[in-house]
């Protein structure tokens, strides 16, 4: 699969570029495309490094669009609108957010803007049509960037298009140690989000690190 | 420890009466006496049946909390002011709300009250300074009340009296093969009362029973 990661510089693009490279054609996508293409250098070299092929090339925002079929969001809920507002294509993709709206209190607190989640709102900001999905919200970046780390986690997945469901749910199900779960409709991706705040909060409070999570 | 279970013959209560009663004193509550007695026969044959030791009675709603320390709500969300307009005395002791408001659409939806949570809706009907705690939300009710299946999953607990939450911990923690975690303070509960419809989803929609949740 061809899979661009928008602000795919940060902690958490990284890390999901990281996993997917190994079997899909990734682009790290970045509004400074310098740097994208030096963390497709760190990417290319930790992934062949354990012995794994490697398929990833950094190149501007705009281009990780241009170039893929799947276009997953890794960027911060404050950044949805301008990077929305600054990319085309979209409606031709599947958008995948993996968002989550939250703020640090005396603990992490889930805060969805009035749409009911931040994958509606990216709905809601892209032409009639576009199909979005939620998914690899509850990545935990540390340990997705640590590629000698074996992941065991379930990564839920929100969708109104069966179609694209499907394809995101291939995507998750293409990382070894990764379950995908359908969780229903984008409706229902508030109740995903707010899991990455619970999780935060189950680390902080229970002196733990990088906590996923798994159903059992 | 002496455990009473308010609606404890529901689902959800039978099920939690069964794991704790082999370790503590559990009293089973119901707005109807005899039913509260015949639940906790049950309770007894199955949990001596395999060949555990069993303290459980059956009593009235008002009973299991006068001969309880720490209370537990195994009640619907619609019935919270109702009974708890129906019972004296729980200001004197450690109140646990396993409760989880939600609607049944085309999926299961967390349907939270203006005071944010179920769990803080509790806390605001009862007298001030009674502590109150969020625990065994994720309950899966059949999966707990099938004794000879083993259990392999997480208990959020909630709460702001450190002493009161830690106890709850300890009740969570006394049954095997369930982890207990400090999730934060009660107004932290709105995002673990969230799981159940979201686990609801997860079995819905993937075809599986009695989802449960565990943190890696």
């Amino acid at each position: 699969m061809r899979v661009g990661i928008i602000g795919g510089t940060g902690d958490i693009g990284e890390g999901i570029a990281m996993r997917l490279s190994s079997a899909h054609f990734v682009s790290i996508g970045s509004r400074e495309e310098e740097k994208a293409v030096y963390t497709s250098e760190c990417c290319f070299a930790a992934v062949t490094k354990m012995g794994l092929a490697c398929s990833v090339s950094g190149c501007t925002n705009q281009a990780a669009v241009d170039r893929s079929d799947v276009v997953i969001l890794a960027i911060p809920f404050r950044h949805i609108e301008p990077t929305l507002a600054s990319l085309t294509g979209l409606e031709k993709k599947i958008v995948v957010s993996p968002i989550n709206p939250m703020e640090k209190r005396d603990f992490f607190v889930y805060t969805p803007p009035p749409e009911g989640s931040a994958a509606l709102l990216v709905k809601k900001l892209l032409p009639p049509g576009t199909r979005v999905c939620s998914a690899f919200n509850t990545v935990a970046a540390n340990k997705w960037r640590v590629f000698s780390e074996e992941l065991d986690l379930a990564v839920p997945v929100c969708g109104d298009d069966p179609m694209a469901k499907g394809v995101v749910l291939d995507l998750v199900r293409s990382i070894p140690g990764v379950k995908g779960y359908d969780a229903g409709p984008l409706a229902a991706s508030f109740m995903v989000e707010c899991l990455t705040p619970l999780l935060l909060n189950i680390a902080r409070f229970n002196k733990m690190k990088d906590v996923g999570i798994q159903f059992r």
